[in-house]
């Protein structure tokens, strides 16, 4: 598995760097505090995948120009700005294994700085020249606030359904990671066929990519993934695998079971053995196990898309193994 | 003065409308929480002030199609978006006689929904398929949220000079005002001529109009202005009024009344006595005054600015009122 990870990272290599230089030197003339804060969030070992995506994208599309990295640093803007607002949202504590922004600077400033990493990324949008590019960026925008409200809204109820889960993680993911892949279609003028496959890429790669973060909520530790396990459902959240978890035991009637869930879900100071009770449970009714086949039913759309449209390549070999990656990921 | 306000009431009725109708009918499309919060900032008795310049420079200009009103609404869009995020760094109560959206929604809300209006502002700028509409609308947004940043990282100190406060106006207001005007020269296809001259004027008029504000915030009552009066103050804004008596006192090394000036600003719950005497000083130093005069200088650019390029019409003579009503207004 790492051996995949070191081969993306050797093939994506100076794309990383340059995309590294390109986001140093956009935030370089705004007031001390604004960059402060916009780098604690954007060089907190992020991994850069939707400017990479973005990257490569244009590269299979036959992209000539310079602008690349310059223009894909706006959808790490655009996710930086969601992550500063979302952890206020969400009250979260930690991110990356660091404290989050709004518990340094307060919360005053995690607002405005995310609101102007937004403006940032949709005046990069503007530089594009491209009217399609700037319609994307806007839609990506109010469809994440839109999936974020969502997710709010339903926060802490138990009726939450598969399709639903499937509208929230959409907006507030899938439809970034295709937008990525979307805007260098435009601005490679590629063909209406490569723009449809590359982001049908992208938003199944999204969907994938978010489903796989949710089910490393249970799955994973604090030391590797940054962040408290079960933090989702700390929050109130509920993902695919307990959503899957809670269907099946109901449509079992098994009371107890669904009780016991039941239970922990609602309490949310459970105990480290309440989770590992939930977690039996959730593998008992193979919520875990479902979350990734689904996951990796997208990982092999997003690459069918790819495949069928564009001839092999450097590239797409390494589209292809970022995808495999996303799916294989243990943080 | 209520009749200048009549009259311009009258002139602006039917544009007022539709602007009204517009609004709507955008908002009707998105989630429950999304319309009820939005439409709580939204018709909790805005004056419309950024469409409705829009929709007159817009005529004044030339502009011949029907999208004015459509796209006019982004202007009130933005604010209100800017609102929903200020009063929440700001940790306001009241808004326009009512309890602020963070404190009904709650603060996840507030940014939340403040996000999604921000993103339709940019989705209707991108409608107008003008790119230079985008470039301004973008550039708004970035001043506008450096310009809440810079106030608040200097909130509550004393050394605020009147250029780093006029800097501050002009990014947080100024900049969206001379907006509203700028992108209707833009879509009316405009001479240069025009878009400067229409441009100044907008430019100056919100100078003018956040300078009233803040000596509104001294000269008011809560119920005629729908806040407390000194809420700035409270917040630990130093604005122009203050800014000016502080720097006269100072300079006539009159140590009593600085003192005195100062206790009272330090202190965050001063009380109606304390705020009565702060008020003698800022007319002892003339800070209420000077800011009145130098709004006054602003319009009076503003409706220069559009009477050397404009000829005579029913539209600039509604563009002159409203300016001066801008500057006479008690609320």
């Amino acid at each position: 598995m790492s051996d995949l990870k070191n081969r993306i990272l050797a093939s994506a290599k100076h794309d990383l760097e340059d995309i590294e230089i390109a986001l140093k030197q956009n935030l370089n003339p705004y007031l001390d505090v604004v960059s402060q804060t916009a780098s604690h969030i954007l060089f907190a070992g992020g991994k850069r995948l939707r400017p990479l995506l973005m990257v490569l994208s244009a590269r299979i599309c036959g992209y000539k120009s310079n602008f690349d990295k310059t223009f894909s640093i706006m959808f790490e803007y655009l996710h930086a700005a969601t992550l500063l607002h979302d952890d206020l949202v969400d009250e979260a504590t930690l991110r990356r294994g660091k404290p989050v922004a709004h518990s340094i600077w307060g919360n005053s400033i995690a607002v405005l700085v995310g609101d102007f990493l937004l403006a940032r990324a949709l005046s990069i949008a503007a530089d594009t020249g491209h009217l399609n590019v700037i319609k994307i960026i806007s839609e990506i925008t109010e469809n994440m606030s839109q999936g974020e409200i969502h997710q709010l809204m339903r926060k802490g109820q138990l009726d939450l359904s598969e399709e639903e889960y499937m509208e929230i993680i959409q907006n507030k993911t899938a439809i970034l990671f295709k937008g990525a892949c979307q805007v260098s279609a435009v601005i490679a003028d590629a063909t209406e066929k490569e723009e449809k496959a590359i982001s049908d890429y992208g938003f199944n790669f999204g969907i994938a990519f978010q489903m796989i973060d949710d089910l490393l909520d249970y799955t994973s530790n604090a030391g590797i993934l940054g962040k408290e396990a079960g933090a989702d459902l700390k929050e109130g959240k509920l993902t695919l695998p307990l959503i899957y978890a809670l269907k099946k035991a109901d449509s079992k009637a098994d009371s107890k079971d669904l009780a016991m869930m039941e239970k922990i879900i609602k309490n949310k100071d459970f105990s480290a053995d309440e989770f590992e009770i939930l977690l039996e449970l959730l593998n008992k009714y193979k919520g875990l196990k479902y979350t990734e086949e689904l996951a990796a039913k997208h990982i092999a759309k997003a690459k069918k898309a790819l495949v069928g449209v564009f001839k092999p390549s450097e590239t797409r070999e390494l589209l292809i193994n970022i995808a495999d990656y996303a799916l294989a990921r243990k943080y």
